[in-house]
């Protein structure tokens, strides 16, 4: 998904004043694309389902880590987006790991609901691609 | 992971000439960065774990689904890079989904051994961030 359509829910501004941004320990990792956003993949803890790949910039990362819910940055709207804030469909983060080098974070979730703006529980259930497929066996022998 | 270290392998150019491109109706669906790039989760197809985030263009996604063998494009070499080439580590081809919004693909694959460059699993297992979790219930309560 990664543009929240429909969800024109929790659109604060960035950090309020006087508010302490992301550790900096953590800022340091990061490798973030030319808009500042390093991609979030949220799972579902328990299932493992790839839910959907939504866009992080450091605001967003530590508003995820402080408040128990992902929150994204809307690449299309142009602003923070707390998952489920009007669709009720919440991320409850379970935990947050960041990739060997800082560009991707991976995001275990409980997701109430729908985690795709379609109503599907993922956003990749309605779009599969014909492909050839491979085998470690066959490779083998 | 995405950048592919340590791995200089199946560095072949751009298509071949004569070659058929990606599909059109696939191509037309997708939503690339300004590099032409679309982010690509693969996951273990049984267990369901997310091994690594690579990047796609549009020709790395046609050898992709034509190979039964990731392809990504290398963002830090500008280079077309099959997933084990050198390291023996390949992702072998279960399942390909689009996403809704066409910037984001996951590919559900057998990886043989390490996924990550450092030789661990996945690309997520190093550097877990401190977060504060959430849960339905409690919101519910």
């Amino acid at each position: 998904m990664g543009n929240g359509a429909g969800e024109a829910d929790g659109a604060a501004g960035a950090g309020e004043p006087g508010e302490p941004g992301l550790d900096p320990a953590i800022a340091a990792r990061l490798k973030r694309d030319p808009a500042g956003l390093v991609a979030a993949i949220a799972q579902q803890f328990d299932t493992g389902e790839v839910l959907m790949l939504g866009w992080m910039d450091d605001e967003a990362l530590r508003r995820t880590l402080a408040t128990g819910r992902c929150t994204y940055w809307s690449r299309s709207r142009q602003e923070y987006w707390v998952k489920g804030a009007t669709s009720g469909h919440q991320q409850w983060v379970k935990s947050v790991a960041l990739d060997c080098d800082g560009d991707a974070i991976l995001v275990r979730v409980d997701q109430v609901g729908a985690a795709c703006h379609t109503g599907m529980r993922t956003c990749f259930d309605a779009d599969q691609l014909a492909a050839v497929t491979g085998s470690r066996d066959a490779a083998a022998g």
